[in-house]
């Protein structure tokens, strides 16, 4: 059942992962690897609550706005990454196919909502529906994190306004002719203003995901997933190689 | 049907992919947005032969080693990605979960195939059958490139013997453990030795798949994707600080 304008949306709980055990990735020695399939106790996710990390994903959304923070992101203790989207599967504007987890047709209430964007993003800022959605969705996420053009859903669907935010600087004067009320940066790696964190295109989500594991879990912990996944961090959100002129 | 041990491998054709569209990301602007969704002939992939990139995925693979490449290579003209598993839908170390355009079941002659790593490689490299299909499927592609833990299912499967090549500095031990006939740098972004590339941890897989890029069409087509990613990209194969002592 799809949802119908103007219906409310009903709130979901956050879907149960029955089938996904974790271990833990750098502290595998070629002594424990020979265990590997068998998830030890001391490996196994702890019965802390999660870290529920909701993504919003549609056609056309590009790869690396969302695997680059899930990569990221997906490093941390206790996390849960969970799909959301309009269809059951969902195509990268690469043309890679992902399954999603849960529906658009509800509300799923988390600690981190990611918008990412692409060029899927230039048709869906004009339906009014999902525009809803993301502002209802907004409302019952504790934190919103959008990477490139997923700030200009946000910022069409107005959650953005009297924000301070930034944008892909590639599709820059497009996402800020869709809304003169929010504070847009021409020149930044990503912007964290309050309940939002808005990054620059595709490769500073990735940049802005360990920014946000530095805030959540310290710069110690922002470093160890840096190392273990041999990344080059920028870590200066001012350093903007990308900027445009005003 | 699955294949089974000592069975030949069966050729299959290069699937078809009906329902995607390919746009030219960079050279949208405000004018032609407003026609999205309507393929131009000018921005539809040519009928010039696409350059096929065959991906081989598998439960706990790291979610960067496929999708930083795919975000590259899939910037390049008229290029095809295209997933390949024992399964119809495969889950990423991180979570996310994938479907698979084509089976192990087959070989699938390519222009490029990518073998990533992650968690999942070190109960595979154990898996006869799986060896015995990357061996296979060597034979039918043009070029293999490797990221992170990919080369261990490389070395395992002895398509590396003699060859230079590096991997994943964090695995390195468990990695080299697995063949002594494989000319192993410790050193490296990423070695090109012929017909195999292969890539350090996770991210230096984004580099290489640049490199490639570079070597196939030119530094001008690198450069023009990685600005229109934004990324940062460590250019220089020998600039390694993740490099591990011999």
């Amino acid at each position: 059942m799809n949802q119908k304008e103007g219906s409310a949306l009903r709130i979901k709980p956050w879907p149960k992962k029955v089938d996904h055990y974790r271990v833990d990735f750098l502290s595998l020695s070629i002594g424990v690897m020979a265990a590997i399939g068998i998830p030890s106790q001391a490996c196994a996710t702890t019965e802390d609550k999660p870290f529920r990390i909701l993504c919003f994903v549609f056609n056309d959304y590009e790869t690396l706005d969302l695997h680059g923070p899930i990569e990221m992101l997906g490093h941390m203790k206790n996390v849960e990454i969970t799909l959301v989207g309009n269809e059951k599967i969902v195509r990268s504007y690469q043309g890679t196919r992902i399954v999603t987890d849960t529906s658009t047709d509800y509300l799923t209430p988390c600690e981190l909502f990611i918008v990412v964007g692409g060029i899927g993003t230039r048709s869906l800022v004009d339906n009014a529906l999902r525009m809803e959605w993301i502002k209802n969705q907004v409302d019952v996420s504790d934190k919103v994190f959008s990477v490139c053009t997923g700030s200009a859903l946000l910022a069409k669907a107005g959650v953005l306004d009297d924000i301070n935010a930034t944008t892909n600087k590639m599709a820059y004067k497009w996402v800020i002719s869709l809304s003169d009320k929010v504070k847009w940066y021409p020149r930044a790696g990503w912007v964290d203003d309050g309940k939002f964190l808005t990054s620059s295109g595709v490769s500073a989500g990735t940049d802005a995901a360990l920014y946000f594991v530095s805030q959540l879990h310290g710069m110690k912990e922002a470093k160890r997933i840096e190392r273990l996944t041999e990344y080059n961090w920028n870590s200066d959100a001012n350093n903007d190689p990308y900027a445009v002129e005003k």
